[in-house]
């Protein structure tokens, strides 16, 4: 994808990024792994599994949009105040192809930040005997959280 | 929500539909089980776990979408006839509330069945505290696959 | 659709939307009418229109969509404060029908009101020789704008 | 946008999507004319008219949406064979800026083309005083209409 160049308001966002993803089960769950943490886009990795297949053995589509989602969300987050935390208010989710393969990356990125609204858009991609194929596309608002102790981060 | 009601094609598509739901890995995982399985409409349900949260406690909303689209996919099905498969094509989903409680009840109805297009909502309920919230909505486009032995149910 | 009860804040909320709706000129260039205001839905009406089809000559999905979308930010303005006014952040449409008939009727309920965010979703019918048919579902973000002068209503 | 080259499959696809536009009275009463006709890829342009604002006086994200959707769904066609008519199952829009301007430029582009789904994206920029914005972004689902002679093209 075309990624616009942005500009962090936070210094300390990759850190920052990193130390919130750290903290969510879910993705310690699934195996996903932080690849890329860069000012308004961000790429998440992970490994198929027998654990989060769905009827016909690929990976769940429930599992492609959740690291999707936390990429979109983590691409929003980088561009945030340090105090901000981000809610997903929506996303949408194209499923192009069953995800079958051995690996699968997610990419997030930034199309219009804003004070409160912020809209991504995502790309999931199945590496499968050699070759990337993409196999869902997303578009997601997030929303800036600013003095909320409960949501931060 | 209002359900309307349908004429099932398939006598037989409850079983179907707990057979298929018993293959999915990533359903076992997130301890989802099948709640209800009527023409047209079909509930799961899961507990809340640490190994399922977000970084702020609260299940992650992408197992929220995982096992809402279940029940969205899961409905179209049971409209469909004995040898078809289901895909979901897209969905959109609305997070209204942080997914705090105990327990999670998700439900998915078909609004328009159709032989190759299937649309349905969901909505997504947080049981806590004794008192049951509307966390999310759900809507789903679903797709009949027919015939292709590797995508079957 | 199911329609929970919600206490307006604005006792002249329905004159307020009234007056907006009067100022759409896309509203009046369609031909749609406000059939309907009440606390957290709205009803509009539109007629058949040369004027306004798709190559098929059923009613153009863009016009179902547009009159959709202003029942959804009306019903979401309804339970805004007096001083407030509405912008869409996004709306996903389902179309199930074609827009076949003589007349439309478009109804936007409000599925959680929120201080910033709103949820709505929408249903659009058409009336084809004596019979109403569910033609598309939506599902409609709002937010609440306040203190803007040109975006006030 | 990244725009993927695809292969037309009707060496005639743009003076068939050119005769279909054509039928649209609804995009003659936008004003909306087709800029480029390329495989997988569709430009409509529009003047701002008061006739097509909303009550600030910006083009009404309704008009906004159907001409995207137009965009989108010529893109899907222009790939698709000879004989085949183009519907929109679904589409999601994100708002991201008033639509002000002079004139407004809609791009459709396929992601993935398919034999019975297309999935398509979509962007809106408005030409402002001398500068484009990027307005709208899109997500839109399109299916090939085989041997229907109401539905053809």
């Amino acid at each position: 994808m075309d990624t616009p160049r942005f500009e962090p308001q936070d210094p300390a966002f990759a850190e920052r990024v990193r130390a919130s993803f750290a903290r969510q089960g879910a993705m310690h769950t699934i195996g996903a792994t932080l690849a890329t943490v860069e000012p308004g886009r961000v790429v998440i990795e992970l490994p198929w599994q027998q654990a989060l297949t769905q009827q016909h053995g690929f990976l769940h589509a429930g599992m492609v949009a959740a690291a999707l989602d936390s990429a979109c969300g983590y691409a929003a987050s980088s561009l945030m105040p340090a105090d901000a935390g981000v809610l997903t208010i929506e996303y949408k989710i194209n499923l192009l192809a069953p995800a079958q393969g051995e690996r699968f990356r997610m990419e997030g990125v930034v199309v219009k930040p804003g004070r409160t609204i912020s809209v991504t858009e995502g790309r999931a991609y199945a590496l499968h005997e050699g070759r990337e194929k993409l196999i869902a596309t997303m578009g997601a608002t997030m929303m800036t959280i600013a003095g909320r102790e409960g949501i931060k981060h």
